[in-house]
């Protein structure tokens, strides 16, 4: 639709695919002597979920197989936050492939945030995808934008900042553009 | 009564808005699988309540309703630190202009402590406002001071300490004009 | 006996009153929506007293009226680090005269971790004192030392570290005393 | 076997011994009044322990007598990571010299990572050892390798891909030497 510009349109982003471990929450799992286990989320960081939703993106929370605490969460987060939670295996491109193909979108309108090295081809092939500050050098390499915040600490809030500022753009542009064919 | 400065004279404030998510706290939940919620409050920044309570100034606790946790933990809240908690709307505006009104304050002798852009036009209209450090930009434009310490680590009692100072400076510019008038 | 040095030896330092809230730990208490309330200490810090009580010091836990938690959590304290815990008001100077007069020691052989306002004349008065990193301008004016590193996070084993320092250096003047009357 | 090269040869270490206080942990003890004790660990640093275990290397947690709370999550740390937890007496070496012997290994071909005065000599034996940033100058003297992160928060992950990184240096070294002699 907004092929005319040559280049792939962040306007169109349309999904938040969003690792819960070390992107929603701190990457912290506290264990207790009793069995207790707990996580910490951030109130910045749901109110930057808020903010996308807010805007008709949809957010999907991730978790995986090898971390069971988020997966215990999930109906915690769901409520807290709006969310559906997906889990997802070692190489969570496999399943979010299916995702996407559902939704009938293209991996240019998903945004993503991951923050260790098994979210390298989902960062790499994502529209939009960053990391939290302080992740692993391949992570970092991989995603188009490296927070300035902490996991669980504003880094989803930034990111949220960062996709809502680009959507804006895209939209001006486009207004821009024909107003430009309007006045030639 | 001190127009003659023909300026807001800070010295007047006497109630203070203060945050509850984010300010009085760091702004993380911790959500246990049990279905245990925490969050921390840190005792400098009590001591900081103490500080202004002292001096007869009001502290007045917010909690939103998007917030859960601090509406659950409101009570323990008031135990700890003698302050009256309550619940606001989404534009806490609204909510607060009532209680201005009813304890006949002027905005001018009212300070704020938020952290978020729902914070802005409170910021903004209080005598005296402040965010703590790392705040969304937007808060941090529309407050008069920025923390260099975090919520929940240190901001309100640095923000408590700048209250106290602005009060001390205008009761000796009130007092050095008097002497100025007695003088001539 | 020392006072052939025309000053006070810091060798003799046999005791340390360390505040809790803020020194031992972070300062942070975490509430939970059920009631539970939670503090946190540090290894680092906990290996510090022990290193104190191996060369023969005496370690006071300090809590204060206004910290209900840290009293509710005393046992465990001097379970966990073979300590005394000593209730002080708002003056503890006043609590802590008793203690010095009756164990027979002058306030140049005490040590003093504190953090707060109420601290300065404590702090003022010991022959070797301390305050966290980022304590209220006031307490590390008062304070002979001010710690690098943050209250619960080792801050308290960097003072452990000083004073064993200090006791080992007034040791070595000492001995090269003794060595320099032989000589002459 | 790799004693051509005239030095340790890295790629040799099969075995991690990794203490659990300040290392996997952030060295923090949380003590509830009701009596609960919690620690935290990162899923940053147990994807780390997973890349080490793929490499067929062996990680083992080490518990000090003098940290209870560690001694008694054993089970849950050992259900969470796959290894094996032991509990050391206060001079470590002691008890893994005979661990060393038994599996046939040499102190060259195994890695540590410590963070108190007691891991000193274990630091200064290993091939391989590593200290938290923020340790004790006496352990980070010692260590071969002080990380970049603290304990609890990346610094195993980073130690892991250092590991990982020496041996796939002593393997193209290897490879290198072979090719070196096919040539000449």
């Amino acid at each position: 639709r907004y092929g005319y510009f040559g280049q792939a349109s962040p306007e169109v982003v349309r999904l938040l695919f969003l690792n819960v471990s070390g992107c929603l929450t701190e990457g912290k799992i506290f264990l207790s002597v009793s069995g207790e286990e707990m996580v910490s989320i951030n109130i910045r960081d749901t109110t930057g979920i808020r903010m996308l939703q807010k805007e008709d993106m949809e957010v999907m929370l991730l978790t995986s197989d090898v971390d069971p605490v988020a997966k215990l969460l999930a109906d915690k987060l769901t409520t807290r936050t709006g969310c559906e939670v997906m889990q997802v295996g070692g190489e969570p491109l496999e399943d979010l492939k299916l995702v996407v193909e559902k939704k009938k979108l293209d991996w240019k309108d998903v945004a993503y945030m991951g923050c260790d090295n098994h979210d390298v081809p989902c960062l790499t092939l994502a529209g939009l995808s960053a990391v939290p500050k302080d992740s692993p050098t391949d992570a970092i390499n991989a995603a188009k934008y490296t927070c300035h915040n902490l996991g669980g600490a504003g880094a989803l809030r930034e990111f949220a900042e960062h996709i809502l500022l680009q959507k804006q753009k895209a939209k001006s542009q486009m207004k821009q553009h024909r107003i430009n064919r309007k006045d030639f």
